[in-house]
């Protein structure tokens, strides 16, 4: 269990790191965290919209468009060869685009006792057909899948000003 | 003049681009944004804390680190051999740290009309000691310049709910 | 079996590729594939030197460093869930360093008939004391486990003039 | 005047960096230098191809893939915020690709006594058309501005087995 739970059974996608995502403070660099939740939309959108596809295409190459990003560091995270697990539900849905909120954390069974947050964070996503080039609006496929995942908003400390 | 003025007037950061800052989309990542800024802060953090350093160390080596990013996405960014103008501020100042508001637009005389805003963005950061290993106060000397740029909230046109 | 065929039955390290490291032209950027010799010599290193180390350290934690990569690309590389898999070896033993040599290609049972290339290189290393910051000999172990994995040259097509 | 001098008078184009190309070892990461050759030769192709062209599409834009790169670490780099030199000169011309030769040095007028050199390296471009997916043959203009910048060998010092 980790400190923070969302209100709904997360998608928990396992991410690698890398040891170049470490700068010189011998930490994952916090830019590399968001090179993390790219990879885990990369793996959740593969099973929330193309039924474990086939293929190597996503909803990325048909069209979705981040407009927003939101992220508090918890904890510094060190290499490890381990992945990491990114547990990840809808924060909100929107017509033409819907909020992923995410929880950086270690996969279960790591040490002991409750499970550490690196990183709790937010993205703020656009559809669009990259065809014609322009916004558009959720299929009704993609938002049965959407409303499925819908829980809590992403769990941050700071409220802005 | 910028679609989105702040109301102090900001320090200008003029950053590089590098081709592979684009994706597979042909524009400047979102993630690759957030070194953008990075950079700025690299930039800034000379004149604003070192005195224009005759070394290469800046306060990101003594002990700065980010707590918080929040960025929008406003117009997509094609690389370009010209920099870019990263717009930047104090938002917020406090006893252990400060916040960073930043606009990302060309720079001046480039273009007409108005200038594009390309993103909009703010970076919590908290001063710590590598020394010790723990965080710390703010200097005299580094609040003075902190309070001497201190301006409006980073225009960001959504309130997180 | 692979279009080029080491002398030695070689060190398979699967590496996950990431979303980001194709560029503008849709394709695994040619820097990005340095990256991913990289994430193979740490996961081999594990391995070949720490015994399928507990910890997280690797021998790039105690010092080893490179003194020169040369990469020859074969073929373009397209963003795949999958892992591609790097065929890795000694290529060569000295005193104070080696060679790795490495083919990148698919993993076996991927696509049917001969296994592309994607690409053959090779890395030159120094040991390294970071202790004492100075250049230092192979120990027996190191030596030992090398040595077992000795096989040919690299199987460049080209030679330097 | 450099440890290392190359036949002929060398391009030098100016390259910054990045503080995120440093990695855990506090130094440029051996990957990142390949970043920066790349950045060269953005700079470089605008100047040699698209005469000091006005609009932001170089040589890289129509075609010119990278077919192998070389790389010889000399000195461990260290993060600047002034730019690395980085000279430039073709090595070798063909009908359908030509090499580059590069040396990464300090920028004239820095440090005293003789310039240090960080790296040398040498790519193999090979010139294709995204138009038609093909390889393609250099054409006359092209020819006598590579054949205007051609010089020696790169000054490697190791000669491959």
């Amino acid at each position: 269990m980790t400190e923070t739970e969302p209100l709904t059974t997360p998608y928990a996608a396992q991410v690698s790191l890398r040891w170049s995502d470490m700068d010189a403070y011998a930490h994952i660099n916090n830019v590399q965290f968001l090179r993390l939740l790219e990879d885990a939309r990369v793996i959740a959108f593969r099973d929330w919209f193309d039924g474990g596809g086939a293929g190597d295409k996503t909803m990325l190459d048909e069209g979705v468009l981040v407009s927003r990003h939101e992220i508090e560091y918890r904890r510094p995270l060190g290499f490890r060869h381990a992945p990491v697990e990114i547990q990840m539900w809808v924060s909100r849905v929107g017509g033409a685009g819907f909020d992923v909120a995410y929880i950086v954390t270690d996969p279960d069974g790591v040490g002991e006792g409750e499970r550490p947050v690196y990183a709790v964070a937010e993205t703020e996503l656009a559809l669009y057909d990259f065809a014609s080039e322009s916004p558009r609006r959720m299929r009704p496929d993609e938002r049965t899948s959407v409303r499925s995942r819908l829980g809590a908003p992403a769990p941050f400390r700071r409220r802005r000003r």
